[in-house]
């Protein structure tokens, strides 16, 4: 199977600690990188994944707090000091190259690569990005200033040919990519070959779904039904159930409820406390109600699907 | 003898590597925290450290490259999030304001605290700060940009009262004080005790040099003349002499070279460049010429003097 990795940089959350870095993700589909937030500290962590810098085309950040974006002046400094010169996307909520803008052009004398921001809206489910193997869209989420999810995931792929089949029917070669692509075969006496008898179907789609910073929303469990692996942000236990609301963040139970009500495969949860020193309760909380729930760790790797 | 310590948050240069974080350091005197230089992930190895972000009223800043500055929208961001109400101030070379302000106040919904930012001239020893104990002056040094070391030294203490002598002589309670700054006592009778015969000099006042990023500058040697420790930059090794010159860096013979002429007490080197997976060729090169020379490395404390 393709890769389909989750590479965790940081899984802390604002107040720095001893054990955790702030939000930064990266998914890394068949060689190809997309980061997920870019707090301090991203390219330190990114480096240490031994993930090769120039394969990141792609950045999305979920919301304009400092925890979720303040690494990006220096990745992006980094990135030209190396000589890039492939275009950087940066995928946000409004206002980001307002900030960003100004820092790049003072820190850098010149630039050796464009960086380009796209701006998407935060209230509807919005397809952030396309190419040939993946979609990016939004997922709305509710935190104190505007805020998106993502959700990743793997286009179908093209069949598989049986070649005991195929050369049964003496395919010629030519032929290959449109039965791959779905299309039955008919022989030189005329005689139609189903598609089905000459090839397995795809593996299924995967699909990741990263939910942070937010309230508990149950809404977004629509849109999240099935995926192989959600990480949602599990900042407080229940014991701090009251400030989780009045922060907009989440308790792990409530993870876990979402994670229960979209029945995914896997959860793992993050953008913990501060205040936990260790957070085998958050665990605890979680797995009593999702069982297959893990806790984010720093340079964990996880196989989507 | 009072706290005076070094400790080392980020000794790497502007690439990350695995190993080392950028620049960044803090200075404990007496308890009191002085910032130099703030890369990305100051604030998270500066709560490693274990001192106490509270401790912290001052940061001085070398020059504005990113790799020495990047961590002040995080750690200005989480010392708000503490709560904090004292000022802090930020020493620099012209032009930080400009750029940090409108992070912070758009990242910040409201300040806790007041930001005051003090720039230097980079051409002229400058004293930059002052208190009872202590002062910081600039060490104007040769960079791509503007750019100042600084000097910390401490100021004389007071005299130590020989107590078996103020016993001797019925000096009163109230005397004391104008003993230890180094009168003379005189009897009821009208004898003159002198000073030195009541108190033992104190501790010779002890001094830090911090120099990076800059070139090869033998005439900052007269400054930092027999300073307890000098941190200077040793961003390459003889085999890189050329690229050293070209980029305004220091080689780790040229620092030894300038530890030796200022008859310095201990060298530590650092702002290594990420092409060195292992520095001991910088090192091996430096006590070459001047033995007492250490290896920077992060989370490490020095006692100076």
């Amino acid at each position: 199977m393709e890769k389909f990795d989750l590479h965790i940089l940081g899984c802390g959350s604002a107040l720095p600690t001893t054990r955790h870095f702030p939000t930064s993700q990266i998914i890394n589909l068949r060689d190809k990188l997309y980061m997920i937030d870019c707090g301090e500290g991203a390219q330190l962590q990114f480096r240490k994944s031994r993930l090769k810098f120039s394969r990141l085309n792609h950045i999305f950040i979920s919301h304009l707090h400092g925890d979720h974006c303040f690494g990006l002046p220096g990745l992006i400094s980094t990135l030209n000091l190396l000589g890039r010169t492939a275009e950087l996307h940066i995928h946000s909520p409004q206002g980001l190259e307002a900030q960003m803008a100004p820092i790049l052009s003072f820190f850098n004398r010149e630039m050796t690569f464009r960086v380009i921001f796209h701006e998407f809206n935060t209230h509807t489910p919005t397809l952030a990005y396309e190419d040939r193997s993946l979609t990016v869209t939004t997922i709305p989420l509710r935190h104190r200033i505007p805020c998106c999810g993502f959700l990743f995931a793997e286009k179908p792929g093209l069949s598989h040919i049986i070649r005991d089949m195929v050369d049964f029917y003496q395919v010629p070669i030519y032929e290959l990519n449109r039965i791959k692509n779905g299309s039955d075969y008919t022989t030189p006496d005329g005689e139609i070959i189903p598609n089905a008898r000459l090839t397995r179907p795809a593996a299924p789609p995967r699909r990741y779904a990263y939910c942070s910073d937010t309230c508990y929303k149950p809404d977004i469990v629509k849109q999240i039904r099935g995926v192989d692996l959600l990480f949602h942000e599990a900042t407080f236990a229940d014991d701090a159930h009251a400030r989780a609301r009045e922060t907009f963040h989440t308790t792990a139970s409530q993870a876990a409820e979402i994670a229960r009500a979209a029945q995914v495969k896997q959860l793992v949860i993050g953008h913990f406390s501060a205040r936990y020193d260790d957070e085998t309760i958050l665990l605890n909380e979680a797995t009593a109600i999702f069982p297959n729930t893990v806790l984010g760790r720093e340079n964990q790797c996880f196989s989507i699907g």
